[in-house]
């Protein structure tokens, strides 16, 4: 899946308020100045007008065969009908010449505007419209006849020909005022939401006019006009644009100029307030001082230009229309602190400190508890089927790979079995009791990190691992209770994106070096043989000859040829090959002795290919190829397939790699132990008290690592009704440390990638869908049931263990090499340090690139290559285990920079600290801000979010 | 390197014009109505005007702090100052808001227009501007003044922050007109064309001013105006814009309207050529009806647009212009057969036919006569040395690959050491003989196929190859001879691009399917060695042991028990490890004693390598890092430094993977026999007589490919001066097929992909380059050296054969992969195949898409792939041989394809042939054109050229 931080961070791409990278099925920022996600943000409630859907209906074939055809639509983008090809055009931002904008202009103003005209039929509607003095009845008859007729539409999944309309003028009758089959059956129908409406222009070259024949009219009750639109909605509006042949094909660009201000948001919203002509042509004139003009001489005016990811804001545009309409008082809803809207944005209501001791846990107890019940109730819709077998796969990838990493870490004192145990137990346990149940708690890497680093440390002081462990594990809980109790969660705003990427590129390098390594040690553990030496350094021993172990290895290879006693064929048994060797009671002896050919190569082949393939995957989303469920599925899907994949070429092959170590029953992978820790082990008591120095550490980390995650989780942007309950959610995380210590599973806190895919496959959204925008985001289905299902369903997976066993351990490494690479290329900071090595000419055009000079920003890059590089070394010592501490060591660097750079340089670079963030719109705008002018407001709305801590399967 | 045929498809970025897909270098589609490739389309001679610079100074700071600062500049594109970064932000096009424009109209009514103002300096030119009745002495005075401060410019490389100039208001004076170090060290000043000439517009808010002053100047003679603009050029216009504060920010926005409109060629043409106030107006009258208007809601208007790959055309609107001015007498230039402007530019002049025998050869000889003396003066040029070293390094690597793979498939017959004197050889006299001396002569694809199936034809009927292969060589050079006499050449015109294709993608298919099944050959002859099976099926044989081979037949394993008498270590020596049984006397015996261990998944990991790295290296080519030099190395180099990589790999491992076979001394690669290849050796007499038959074949392949690639190198887009040789060219091929022949060498033709590399680095082009400009195209350094020089050092190469061997096969493998890959991924067939995984939904915006129905699109690409299919039975079966006969059979198809398809539909799928070519402008357009209108002119000129075969290294 993608992840907000990975959306592209350049201008043409950027996008707020997209959940998911993909805009398919983003939000969209308020397409319309009636999208929900406009009402959020505590303006005016603007009146909900209805969607409209336009068609263009264009006259063709004068003088010889008249007929009406569909030639444009437009929703939001146009759509072009390919004559040729006989199929619509890629929705793209409409383009118009301007003259024909001001001629359309003209033909409304000498025309006739009908505003509220009664017509209850097409019929009618005609008769109305030819009630003009300009034209003799007999010419109104041919005209009511022509207009009548029924035009050609392109139904388009029906096939790649055009639905062929009849071509003859028919007698218009009532029955035909009821849709057509073809009407009906149109696919686009489901795309556009209920109550949508039409609006219906009709264009052409009519050589027996005299003079242009313009009408507008607004319906007062809109109706279907039969076979008029290629959709049966109720039109509202009506637009004929007829004329004689002097103005040519302008017809088809007037019609076109008529159908894209219909399309215009703010000419709809005034047209359908107009009440005479005056308002009609006042709101074109307001249309005209908006539109953006591109010279000719510099654009081809018959390119298209894609539809942008991100719709300009329309809220401002209604406001002063707004404004001009009900007097200034409407404005009063826009918060003045929009410019900085995407901080409190960021940081929700829940993270406000109440003062009093446990008050933010007691808030959000009360508040979950009104929930309860409809926790569950909520999670009866058939998506969440889909949802429970999404989440499950992941979370079951997720327990393989970190359980098989972790056994490996801990030499075994906990492993898969613990993994998949832990998972459901700890996963299942907070679903039931969260503030945020939608989370899914999961193995992340810097706990992981962590762990590795505790079990060497217990190691070199011969230290009783698991109840060493388990007095960590308490006194973390304890410090998270203090942490619970005092409200520290709303710390967190302290963690901009520069600590954020601190955090997520160490342990993404951790990722990347480990992955790496561990293949590395692989080549050493099954030697590649070089020619000529197959059997180097490896003697077959016999019981009954050649003395104890250690004569052996005082026998060097170049005796080999004194020993040997050749004749009749026989010769010393010692040259056997190992298995040989073994099959006839020897024992091959050496360091060449487990060499088994071929498996380095084959393990770096299935590293390779399972990385290779889970990139590739991942990537299928964004293609062009298959159908948009296949290419999700292999998207979502990527690391199960690869591992999958890499599993069957090694079980093709046979060879004896490295696999994955399985316990063969239901018991603790570390021999010897029960269920339960002992508190003490053999470890002396006083360990108990100096646990809880690590457990500091850890506290620090868990705390990051959590909280972060909340705050992502619980943006705005998920338009969450249930509340977020940071205080909760860090009490959970840590009574289950207690007991997952207790139980030595692994530590668990909430996850950021697959919580938001969890939410990604709970979205509840608008089913109709205008053709090019995105579909509207309406929310969450939040409830516990999923989460519960899920944990459920990995516990009952411990019985797979004896498939697990044929996993090969490069495949794994080949996972977790891919969870490294796609968490780091995931952060901004990486894509700054690659504009180290781009040429200013070729850099791309970032937001941050306009507004802070490229010295300051490679300024800012060196700084964090710095401190990253130092928490690297810290890492690489034997004080490793401090590495928490330099990870909050961060947020004063951070503080610092504030020396180094200006605010103005930090909002773009970074984000600012809370203090920072009130006293700025105080101290006014620097110049250049007075100098680009208001550009810079929705620029900076723009600005993708700060990253977050992604390391994680999927 | 990236080919024509390569540059993707898709509206956005298919352009004409353009022989190299990188638009860096690209010649531009007439940027401006005097760019030259204009000139060449035979309409009237457009009046030269020099480049315009054009500059915004705006005036920022009142009232405190009056500075004027230059915020904005425009050549083609407009660049803008971003304040807060000090930078100049990346060329877009320039967008405006309407109401600007119509400000800026009312403005210069109202105000003072000077057309052919004489003044000399700034001083006088300010005085000029100043002298209206609306100011006061005062008030002139201060405005004088201000005016004449120095104005803040960025000079960008110098810094990323501002050049800061002096804030305080100087006296002018005469030493001030001098232009200053900062403007003449400009980088800008030389990407600017000598001759170019300034337009500087100042703009801003000036509080003291009672009304807007607007003042527009035209000089008389262009003068530098002190350091007004940034670099030092003589101005030609100037624009005050300047007034009270009522209009706020407005100002900035009038000033851009002046720009961008000052920046149109049309404007530009019209503003240089008015002579009154009248014409300006007319002028921004005539720009206003021909911008493109995107409506406010749909699009950002701070949104910044990429320069599109291709500029509008701006003959036509110029021409309407000169109509206009001059009457309607001057548009008789315009080619009627513009629409399809692109045939006749496909096939040469050279191509038409004489009718005499050997007609066309005379005259290709008479034409290229009287250029032979300048084709070695032209050559001096430091240009041409690095020609020559890219082309060298290109054609070594291509000899090398083709060489080993010609070893292999000739077992020997010939190699690499062939492969080295045959293209020094044939390459050298062809530079020296052709009609088209740029051309560079290689093994071929085709042609290597076809050498593999005659040699395994040879060998299945027991034939002397290398004599058979002399007459086979002799028969098509007569066949050749015969059809230089015939002017055969001219039927070139009909293999369009379905032909072409069908060529390539055979081809490419045969190559990657080589590619692939000669590395998994690899591990059957380096078998992986299976768990607990290392030394399965190989056995010591001694000679004074087990009796004689026969006998060891018989000798299952499962025997082995029963023979050893395991009795103090001394086991059967038939189970010793082969290196132990060799040393000791014995000889290994059986299916496995060769096995090496590691060797086949290695050679499977550099085959990848090679692969992978050449494919990633050229796409750094297009990527955004490094700089642009690099970037052409790493790109243009990729094969040569994927190979390296592979040698370095396999050298670093010391593994015995295969090696490329290379003679330990000059003599030819078959033992036994001498440099000239006897007439009969061991065949029949009458095999030579026979041997025409195979010559057909290859006469036809050769033929093809010869011509094929010879229409492609003589494009009119490469504004050749010479002219082409087609008929001197096959003649030169056919020559060198009789002398390779009887050396015993490999046949050679004229290799698409490397020649168009040779004319690609003698490029002459344009050393200025306005902002966002391709530089033109002005064109080739047409010569005979550069080729013979490749070829000499070629040549001389023979002596790098000890370096030779150190090159394994694998990688050769996958540099033969990559030729494959790269050639089928080139043509509009794969994208075409590639549309059927599509939904229709998610297709790219493809121009044949516009106009033709999908299903259409499907049958066409479904009968090439039947085609395809059979071509590849045919291939498969023992008539194989005949497989250039059937690629001539798709030009018989292609015109069965005329019953099925339409002719408008064959426009867009593939191209016409030559009699329909005639008789569709006749016909007239089908509706489609009308209703679609004049757009279709422009979608056709970027419908791409038709492919070519361009298999070949690079």
């Amino acid at each position: 899946m993608k992840l907000p931080g990975q959306e592209e961070f350049e201008v043409s791409s950027a996008c707020e308020n997209v959940p998911t990278g993909e805009l398919d099925n983003g939000t969209g920022s308020g397409p319309s100045p009636d999208s929900p996600s406009d009402t959020d943000r505590g303006e005016v409630g603007v009146p909900k007008d209805p969607l409209l859907f336009i068609q263009l209906n264009e006259l063709l074939g004068w003088p010889q065969a008249l007929e009406w055809r569909e030639t444009g639509r437009w929703v939001l983008f146009e759509e072009k009908l390919e004559v040729g090809a006989g199929r619509w055009s890629v929705p793209h931002v409409p383009t118009l010449a301007l003259p024909s904008l001001q001629k359309l202009r003209s033909l409304l103003a000498e025309g006739l505007v009908l505003l509220d005209c009664p017509a209850q039929s097409f019929l009618e509607l005609v008769e109305q419209v030819t009630r003009v003095d300009s034209l003799s009845p007999e010419l109104r008859g041919q005209l009511q006849a022509l207009l009548l007729q029924r035009p050609q539409h392109l139904i388009q999944p029906t096939g790649t020909r055009p639905c062929q309309g009849s071509a003859h003028p028919r007698e218009a009758s009532h029955s035909e005022e009821a849709p057509l089959k073809e009407q009906r059956q149109n696919p686009l129908r489901r795309k556009l939401p209920p109550g949508s409406e039409a609006g219906a222009v009709l264009a052409g070259e009519l050589g027996f006019l005299v003079q242009p024949l313009g009408a507008f009219v607004r319906l007062r009750d809109p109706v279907v006009l039969g076979p008029l639109t290629e959709v049966p909605l109720p039109s509202r509006f009506f637009c004929l644009l007829l004329g004689p042949s002097t103005l040519g094909k302008g017809y088809h660009e007037i019609g076109r100029a008529m159908a894209i201000l219909l399309s215009d948001p703010q000419f709809q919203w005034s047209v359908r307030r107009a009440s005479n002509l005056h308002d009609l042509l006042a709101a074109l004139d307001a249309f005209l001082e908006e539109v953006t003009v591109l010279p000719p001489g510099r654009w081809d005016p018959t390119a298209r230009i894609a539809p942008p990811k991100c719709l300009p804001s329309q809220h401002k545009r209604i406001l002063s229309q707004l404004k001009e309409v009900q007097g200034p008082s409407a404005q009063h809803g826009a918060p003045a602190e929009d410019r900085y809207g995407h901080q409190p944005q960021l940081h929700s209501p829940e993270l406000q400190r109440t003062g009093r001791l446990f008050g933010g846990l007691i808030q959000d107890v009360r508040r979950k508890a009104s929930w309860y019940p409809s926790d569950f109730l909520d999670a009866l819709h058939p998506q969440c089927f889909s949802a429970v077998l999404y989440i499950y796969l992941a979370t079951v990838t997720n327990a393989i790979t970190f359980g098989g990493l972790l056994g490996e870490a801990t030499s075994g004192a906990q492993g898969v079995l613990e993994s998949f145990l832990g998972t459901a137990v700890a996963g299942a346990a907070f679903c039931l009791m969260a503030g945020q149940p939608l989370t899914i708690l999961s193995s992340t890497g810097p706990v992981l990190v962590f762990e590795r680093l505790l079990f060497s440390f217990s190691r070199d002081y011969n230290l009783d691992y698991l109840p060493f462990r388990l007095w960590v594990g308490i006194w973390v809980a304890t410090f998270c209770l203090a942490l619970v109790a005092t409200e520290a969660s709303v710390l967190v705003r302290y963690f901009t994106r520069f600590t954020e990427e601190g955090f997520c590129a160490l342990i993404s390098l951790i990722f990347i070096y480990d992955a790496v390594g561990k293949m590395l040690s692989l080549t050493s553990a099954y030697p590649i043989q070089r020619p000529g030496y197959p059997a180097y350094g490896c003697f077959c021993q016999y019981p009954d000859l050649g003395g104890n172990e250690s004569q052996w290895m005082r026998t060097e290879p170049k005796d080999r040829d004194d020993i040997s006693s050749l004749d009749l064929g026989l010769v010393n048994a010692s040259l056997l090959p190992p298995p040989e060797c073994a099959r006839r009671g020897g024992r091959p002896r050496g360091p060449s002795c487990h060499a088994v050919p071929d498996i380095a190569f084959f393990s770096l082949l299935l590293f390779l290919t399972s990385f290779l393939l889970a990139m590739a995957l991942k990537h299928v989303k964004t293609s062009r190829f298959f159908p948009s469920g296949v290419r999700k599925v292999l998207g979502d899907f990527s690391s199960v397939l690869a591992m999958l994949l890499g599993c069957g070429l090694d079980s093709f092959l046979g060879l004896a790699t490295p696999k994955l170590t399985v316990p063969s029953e239901f018991k603790p992978t570390l021999p010897g132990r029960g269920w339960l820790v002992s508190p003490f082990g053999t470890n002396p008591w006083w360990l108990s008290v100096a646990a809880a120095l690590p457990a500091l550490l850890l506290s620090i980390l868990i705390f990051m690592d959590q909280q972060i995650t909340a705050v992502i989780l619980n943006r705005a942007e998920y338009k969450l009704r249930k509340g977020a309950g940071f205080h909760l959610d860090l009490f959970c995380v840590a009574a289950l440390m207690v007991l997952t210590s207790a139980l030595g599973l692994p530590w668990y806190v909430s996850a950021t990638v697959i919580s938001l895919a969890h939410m990604d496959s709970l979205r509840r959204e608008s089913r109709a869908c205008a053709l090019g925008e995105p579909r509207s985001f309406l929310g969450i289905r939040e409830q516990r049931l999923t989460g519960l299902v899920v944990f459920i369903l990995t516990g009952t997976s411990i019985f797979l263990a004896p498939v697990l066993k044929f996993i090969p351990m490069p495949v794994l490494y080949g996972i977790f090499l891919y969870m490294g690479v796609a968490a780091i290329s995931s952060i901004q900071f990486t894509k700054r340090v690659q504009l180290l090595f781009m040429p200013a000419k070729q850099q791309p055009d970032l937001l941050l690139l306009r507004h802070v000079p490229l010295s300051r920003v490679h300024l800012f890059t060196a700084i964090q290559l710095a401190c990253l590089g130092l928490l690297w070394i810290i890492k690489s010592t034997p004080a490793a285990i401090i590495f928490p501490l330099m990870l909050l060591g961060l947020v004063g660097v951070r503080k610092a920079l504030e020396r180094v750079f200006s605010p103005q340089e930090l909002l773009w670079l970074d984000e600012l600290m809370p203090e920072k963030e009130r006293s700025i719109p105080e101290k006014g705008l620097e110049p250049e801000y007075s100098l680009s002018g208001d550009s810079e407001d929705s620029e900076l709305m723009y600005q993708p979010r700060a990253p977050e801590i992604n390391i994680s399967v999927n």
